[in-house]
């Protein structure tokens, strides 16, 4: 990729923890037996979490550090049975902008971290946003 | 904001194209009577596209570039009747990492663009990805 200084930049707001470590050992979606995890939260953006309360549903969006950005066209679930398809029409990982985009249910709220789930994102991962899910039109 | 060479960068993959000129004249969810728009994607990324087909349910990812993204509380629908909520518990366009979503279905493609719809995003907004809606888990 080449670096232009006019492309937006993303300021992590914290970071997944999970039991999952690697991308190999992760369910593909939360909805296939994925665990819970811990969102931690860092400290600067903590009061941007006022209002998030227990059973919420919210999106987890999250930078997936570990994908391959050059990537357009995937085997769907990287099964070579299944003809190569635009990453625009599939939720691979590789991607231009490898942003993952989790629903999950807020489960338990402590200072600076939120438990979520299910989640298939991996330990580590970067967290950019969270937002109300996307069913009903929440208060904007 | 600092700059951080380690922050991630968005390298959009195209372009909104819409009737709404301005912040102020749109309607803060797609479900409001927003229009109809075009996604106008780069020719690099159009392999990205192969599989997406008409009367699909996408999300559009957006970056919000007119966003103030050192708000971390704000007023719900700019109503300051509401009480200061943090914006990860509402859709507000200002936050940390402004990244819109939007819901729409594919109403056409032509080469190098698609039609989608309602979507409230205003012309000019860069998009960063478009991913299989939400409701049911799509093939990765």
């Amino acid at each position: 990729m080449t670096t232009n200084p006019d492309e937006p930049r993303l300021r992590p707001i914290g970071v997944i923890r999970s039991e999952l470590a690697s991308r190999a050992g992760a369910p593909r979606q939360g909805s296939e037996g994925a665990p819970d995890a811990w969102l931690e939260i860092d400290a600067w953006a903590a009061d941007g979490l006022d209002g998030v309360a227990v059973g919420d549903e919210l999106i987890v969006i999250t930078w997936l550090h570990q994908a391959d950005r050059d990537t357009l066209r995937v085997h769907p679930r990287s099964d070579p049975a299944n003809p190569l398809t635009g990453v625009f029409a599939t939720r691979s990982p590789d991607r231009p902008n490898p942003l993952g985009l989790h629903p999950v249910t807020v489960r338990a709220i402590e200072a600076g971290r939120l438990r979520v789930g299910p989640i298939e994102a991996i330990d580590g991962t970067p967290i950019v946003d969270l937002e109300p899910a996307l069913r009903t039109p929440p208060a904007r």
